[in-house]
């Protein structure tokens, strides 16, 4: 194994700013990489690595670059096959475009490119990115590194599992239910689902909907930091896009602050909870105290919220992929099916309730972060499973009887807006990881990114990288 | 006519920072000129005089004031009565509120008086805003201060006929549909509607909606300038609301860029428009080109978004209000029902359709600001009727069938989250003010400012105060 897979994106940028090594050594690394591993995880369906080695060139054919606040430098990334990137295929894991070759690049795309990432492949996800188990039918199935019988989440599987498996340093993710955070629990890595507007996105079917969000994935709380750095900033053709913050978030992580006051709950007192989780998660938050925190058991009233979530993401699956139905019915999963006629059936009063109840929670929300500084829970109510069940169907006796309620820790976080971060916190007797989700109040990011930092610096795995997963 | 109230907010608040006046000085002329027009155009029929001569007074035994962004320095203002003011009686203009006595200001209200506004009272509104035509069963009808036979228009019509008479230098308004702007047109003074989250505002039964927002009214750019610095900034209860800007956006009016490139359209594309406001406006924008920028016929295709706004406006309406109904039919305005039952007759598809729709419409807004700096068309496609008149039924032989669809000037523009301001461009045979609408890019309100005030440099009435209506 290449020795620079194994560097973390902050350290690789460190060398290619210094010149050390170039993009096209880190490209010669992650092709041989994904070579290795790729077989047995399927994490990569599509390279392009010829459009990869231009961009390096004209990259090392600059002069001298900057060295402003989020510059990658030549650092390649792996983009979630739900993003365009323009003269590469992109398929929205769905057989209605398996042969549709993007014309122009998503602008967050774009902007990572002005920041000198190098996009090397696309991810795969789960058809249009519905579903936390990473499959469709243009690409199969991709597998977790830490167990190939495993699955490796959704629906930024593809780039979770890539992470996990050192084929690239940093990954692009969205995140509607838990897609940025689910796949980090499951793989092992740091997912972070920022404020709505953090990362310019377009095209976007729905671009005032501020549940659906892009994010940066990574194998170390910096390495996500420095990401998130590249990713921010205001666009024009994102109305809801957010100017960059005062302080680039890699401050954050090298100055961190560390939070006074920390409400735990294993289940945000609405979800069954594999018993291995909840006890890995709840020593997890303990360690909060050590970091210098007042732990309580505590939450933010969620009880509505479920139904809520999965009203509103029904109207919003009726109302964006409605005419996918009526053109091609016979090329959607049925699980995509059933939330697009979900969402065909509600009445404008259902949908009306959900938005006053989606309204009182964010009130809730913001009067208990009047007393605490972070939330923290579990990011997946059970470890990862045998990727041929297509979603979890039943825990401690409570049955699922769709493929969105297993997601329940992540999505009702989601109606918040608050940004959410998932960090690995340990793993299961069988040697498979678990997520630890840390939630802050509304814009809070660098608060999410001090406090994951301190956790990581003090309890984590330094070399946390696992590069050398059973797959390798 | 005391002289005080002759003078622009930005004069006034340059005297309270040279301690050449007090605020005690400015609320006694506001209190004397109330009293000397208010009879005339019930334009604030609650005032808060106590309160706020505490409130002056507390800031006069501050030390030093900041001179920093946006302060105020202790100038009254007037408070839309849809936002809370602590203390202060809140109608929202409806009979289920008559008796309302808000616990907790607005946040929008807190931010202001955090920079030194003084709330002297609450102006008039239609019953929630619901209409352009100023009239409740609460207070009656505000009635235009340049005819008091004519409408001062809607919802902000308090607001915008107290400024027109001298009775404040500055106050709020809110706009979904042309609220801000249309008032401004017919009372001869300037509304800004601003990008969603500009101004922040809770609490809010529809905190995730970008179509409503909160803005400044004034009778000058510079003072509408001077007020949106004292609005903007983020605050963790509005989940939308922006960071401010880097540069004050007083800076855009003081030293401001000419447009390069301005589209002029008389009728958007879609709306019968009264000849005179058609030729007052054609003029007004061919002044564009002596400002230095080429001015061309041209248009963003709104073709459909008439269409599109009433679905949407109606489901926001039964989301919002439908309780409202259910509990208190016999209380709310014809107007009112027939909107939130419009709503709640709408299938998710319908509602699908309006949002794929208004998608389409923000993607070709965008594509026409890669020609274009500003849009420019008339804000009301006629000017100031009867007040008797509920809204406006027909124009050019064209029949408009409910209260809404004569706005279709200004809520065309609130799809597309563009900020747009009202500045007066000239007045009608028989003496009454019309408005010229100019849309920026979204985010753009610097460009928006800066054309403003251009324009009013250079053929506003620099003594622009209409300070003795008809009614003084």
């Amino acid at each position: 194994m290449n020795e620079l897979i194994k560097l973390t994106a902050r350290d690789a940028v460190s060398k290619l700013r210094a010149k050390e090594i170039t993009p096209l050594d880190l490209i010669d690394a992650a092709e041989a990489r994904i070579a290795e591993t790729d077989g047995a995880i399927n994490a990569m369906p599509t390279l392009c690595l010829d459009r990869a080695r231009d961009h390096a060139k004209r990259i090392m054919a600059e002069p001298a670059a900057e060295t402003g606040r989020g510059d990658l430098h030549g650092l390649p990334i792996a983009v979630k096959d739900l993003n365009d990137v323009a003269g590469v295929r992109t398929t929205f894991g769905s057989p209605i475009f398996a042969d549709n070759v993007s014309e122009r690049s998503d602008i967050m795309v774009t902007q990572l490119e002005s920041k000198g990432a190098v996009v090397i492949g696309k991810s795969n996800t789960p058809e249009f990115g519905a579903g936390a188990n990473t499959f469709n039918e243009v690409f199969g199935t991709t597998k977790n590194p830490w167990d190939t019988g495993t699955t490796c989440g959704g629906s930024s599987g593809g780039s979770a599992a890539a992470l996990a498996a050192g084929q690239v340093w940093l990954a692009t993710g969205s995140d509607l239910g838990g897609s940025l955070r689910i796949p980090a629990s499951f793989c092992g890595v740091v997912g972070l689902r920022p404020s709505p507007g953090r990362v310019a996105h377009a095209p976007s079917a729905m671009p005032f909907d501020t549940m659906p969000v892009n994010g940066p994935m990574g194998r170390t709380v910096g390495d996500v930091a420095l990401m998130l750095d590249a990713q921010a900033g205001q666009h024009r053709d994102d109305p809801l896009s957010l100017p960059p913050p005062d302080r680039p978030f890699v401050d954050a992580v090298d100055e961190p602050l560390a939070p006074k006051r920390v409400a735990f709950s294993a289940d945000l007192g609405i979800a069954p909870v594999d018993s291995e989780v909840h006890e890995i998660c709840t020593a997890a938050a303990r360690r909060f105290a050590d970091i210098g925190a007042a732990v309580e058991g505590d939450c933010i009233d969620f009880s509505d919220a479920v139904e809520t979530f999965q009203t509103l993401r029904a109207a919003a699956f009726a109302a964006s992929k409605g005419p996918l139905l009526e053109a091609h019915r016979d090329k959607l999963k049925p699980d995509v099916i059933w939330n697009i006629e979900k969402g065909l059936a509600l009445s404008p009063d259902d949908i009306g309730r959900a938005e006053r109840a989606r309204s009182a929670l964010f009130a809730r929300t913001c009067a208990f972060f009047d007393s605490y500084d972070l939330l923290i829970c579990p990011t997946v109510l059970a470890p990862p499973f045998d990727h041929r069940k297509a979603y979890l169907t039943e825990m401690n006796g409570v049955a699922f009887d769709n493929y969105v309620d297993w997601l329940m820790l992540t999505f009702v976080i989601t109606l918040t807006v608050c940004p959410t971060i998932s960090i690995p916190c340990g793993v299961t007797a069988s040697g498979l990881p678990v997520g630890l989700q840390i939630m802050a109040p509304p814009r809070g990011e660098a608060a999410l990114l001090s406090a994951a930092a301190l956790f990581e610096q003090a309890y984590g795995q330094t070399d946390a990288v696992p590069v050398d997963p059973r797959c390798g």
